[in-house]
């Protein structure tokens, strides 16, 4: 069992001062309640001595501050990657004098009800609400009134209530599209990866490409589809090439795409970047780690955390939607065209 | 800010009981107390109706428990896969009705010391003290009398104040060994990765791999000394089969080192596992993504997490060390040695 804490009480008598000088000397305010030097001091030694620590529960009740923040997420814990937005949160919250609460929903709406009214229950300041993929949400009921900022995810409506911390998923496609068409590119450019539509980061990331390459007056030759894992595009760029495309630059949707394209690329005897070019999204680890090494626009997943949680404890703005840039990450993969 | 709670006062006005009476049928004792049914469900349609939360913060202070934990770590979070850990942590504090708090204090024992502090100030009711990588530890004088279990860390002495849950990598170093000779190795085997003696994870693995070979009537052929990343690991490999190795077996002491020894590997024309057989540690999700598929020897990240908070929350034992099984998971890059 915990120790026994020193109460306010024995510092006071300890001190030879009553209790409410001692009250006063811990809460900084011997000036503007004239408290003697003399006095201050012997306080301040006894509370050492005494190893005091006001009890921040009991004066939360007065103050109805906890300085405790609760960041509800689906898996955000779970995922390698969209940990490191828990890490930047959790810096954030430090840098603010907060702590952090995390708590995890699986995306079932009754354990997310009853996760919510737990930390209600311990009167948490504010939320953090977030997503491991960026999508579009509805907001628990319980949460109305409470301060709480979204992280990589969305509301729909015309005016939020709440700001919300998003990726910039457009501007990334378009920084797709640009680095491929600046090494040179201006056929034979192929998507590797299914747009699913209803995948927010795959149907901005395909808007940005198009856009971006109808800018620089071309367009996709066409998409290799698979799913946005290695074996599935290992599978579809190793059947294609089989069938006899020939492409010169290949933009995966993900690194795990990108990997799957890598071994196909090497079993076919096709030299990255010699022969074709490739780029991908995320950044992750394996993106240093490929040989050559990939190419890849980052998801700032540190810094989605920590814009969020400064967004609630920060200075107050209007909500509005924040999207946070993708930088590109250029590597060894990009190449020009080789002459045909 | 918050909406305004309904106070126990205004339910039991609306319920036309007593204050006292409200709280004995909110706190479930109408039994004891023989209060009729017709009152008590005139209290609990009042809660209802106000949607009155019992201030938890309130009652801690009697009772002197507030469900909270927290999970100290040096940089627990920012790992890819040790996040899994608080993935596990959350899951068994949850299934206790614990709510999880986390910090980090990137091993600086200034940040560390006002961490805790500063849950002690939020009187949580236990911690879990836990590395990233398997260490020995000394603990914050502070948690002295605090409930505490370790992950993932050790403290040194005969008999230990506190559960410590550690991955067993002296059984791990053994499973690889085995591993090896169950595939029908006997020579050529060699070690990729220098095995720090001051890194736990190294020495333990170490000492596995010998005794296990030994046991086989075999040993290590030789060691490829690198650092346990990817470029280290490929530049050693390709430099010693460049140099005239010929291995029939490599043991690497973690999955980056085998992501580099495939790259080299497959530089040199030598194929997995025809001609050489691949095992590794750790079983991250690369694993499972390497053409072959790599076999690897399990880190239980989640587990860990999970049985720490099991540990602290669950039925009461004598403290002890409890080493978690490291499974093998079998894949494609073992067979047995060409035929010479």
């Amino acid at each position: 069992m915990p120790p026994q804490r020193a109460t306010l009480l024995q510092v006071a008598q300890r001190a030879g001062v009553s209790r409410s000088t001692a009250s006063f000397v811990l809460a900084g305010r011997h000036l503007d309640m004239r408290i003697s030097d003399d006095a201050r001091q012997r306080v301040l030694r006894a509370a050492q001595e005494l190893d005091y620590r006001p009890n921040l529960m009991a004066r939360s009740l007065r103050t109805k501050v906890t300085r405790t923040i609760a960041l509800v997420s689906d898996t955000l814990a779970s995922d390698p990657y969209a940990g490191k937005a828990i890490n930047g949160a959790l810096a954030a919250a430090v840098a603010h004098g907060h702590l952090l609460f995390i708590g995890e929903t699986e995306g079932d709406p009754v354990v997310e009800e009853r996760l919510i009214a737990d930390f209600l229950d311990r009167q948490v300041d504010a939320f953090v609400y977030a997503s491991m993929f960026t999508r579009y949400v509805r907001l628990p009921k319980q949460l109305k009134g409470h301060p709480v900022v979204l992280l990589n995810c969305l509301t729909r409506g015309a005016r939020p209530a709440h700001h919300q911390i998003i990726p910039d998923e457009l501007a990334a496609g378009w920084s797709a599209a640009t680095t491929v068409l600046e090494a040179g590119h201006r056929s034979e450019i192929y998507l590797v990866g299914t747009p699913d539509e209803q995948v927010f980061a795959g149907r901005e990331r395909m808007a940005g490409i198009r856009e971006g390459l109808r800018a620089g007056g071309t367009g996709l030759a066409g998409t290799v589809a698979c799913d946005w894992w290695p074996d599935s595009a290992y599978e579809a760029v190793a059947g294609s090439l089989t069938a006899g495309l020939r492409p010169r630059a290949l933009i995966c949707l993900n690194d795990r795409i990108a990997l799957g394209a890598y071994q196909a690329l090497r079993e076919a005897g096709r030299r990255i970047p010699d022969d074709v070019s490739v780029l991908s999204f995320d950044d992750s680890d394996l993106a240093a780690w490929l040989r050559p090494q990939l190419t890849s626009i980052s998801l700032p997943h540190y810094q989605l955390g920590w814009q969020a949680v400064e967004k609630l404890l920060g200075p107050q703005s209007d909500p509005a939607v924040l999207r946070l840039p993708m930088p590109v990450r250029r590597r060894a993969s990009m190449a020009k065209p080789p002459v045909s």
